[in-house]
């Protein structure tokens, strides 16, 4: 548990970093037997690139360090639920476990919208825990999007 | 009609393209103002990244090239119906129409799976067409599958 807190509050240090970068402060980190492989914020801005979510961006990085495809075995702590194409390419590379933060009715695909690990056509699921980190999590992305609105 | 058969045309010689290579011989087109802007077939083992099926491979491409994060008024062709992943991704480009080959009951997210244009968490959804090229586009993905098993 110590351990997972200290991961998740790393994955929000990204977050935060994302923020002050005028990103949607989303961050994520990828642990394999203790170690963080990668880290990562959202930075669909920065790259000019919509599928560059914090989640897309630690599992493409790990993927080139460890020169594999899949992840089996790995961890991933993101501050927020992950959307549809995010859990999709967690299910395909198979992590084993996902821990997020703040819950996203609008856009989670876990345990909002599609459930796409519940689903038929989804062919690894990971364990998902969630709640770690909610309330800073969901307190960087309520205050981000109040800063924007009154911009 | 005859554009956009070339169009699936040029998706069909990606697709042959990522077969040779050894990759699921998917390919796809984007198209905008009646130009191509980005082609590539699926290369997820040449990059040793579960995210580069070819939708989010020309997404990225043209993205990059555009200088742009939106692909408002685009059109995407592609030999196969799009998995969960991939159809957010279409989603959050802001794809205009989407014309897919064959169908993908295990695992396409359009026509099958999540449907995840019909979803209240989709935000935005392309004009969907489907069928051009499906014979085709079949055959390159049983055939690839049959050289698979028998290898």
């Amino acid at each position: 548990m110590t351990n997972s807190k200290s991961f998740m509050d790393a994955a929000l240090e990204e977050a935060r970093d994302a923020a002050a970068r005028g990103e949607v402060p989303v961050g994520a980190v990828l642990v394999l037997d203790g170690a963080v492989i990668a880290r990562a914020g959202n930075r669909t801005r920065a790259d000019n690139d919509i599928t560059a979510h914090a989640e897309i961006a630690v599992i493409r990085e790990a993927s080139a360090t460890l020169g594999q495809e899949r992840l089996a075995g790995a961890d991933l702590y993101v501050t927020l639920e992950p959307c549809t194409m995010c859990a999709a390419a967690i299910s395909f590379a198979r992590i084993r476990r996902l821990y997020y933060g703040a819950e996203d009715p609008k856009g989670g695909a876990v345990d909002n919208g599609v459930r796409f690990f519940r689903q038929p056509t989804c062919h690894h699921a990971p364990d998902v825990y969630s709640g770690l980190g909610e309330t800073e999590a969901a307190d960087l992305l309520t205050g981000f999007f109040r800063s924007k609105r009154e911009s």
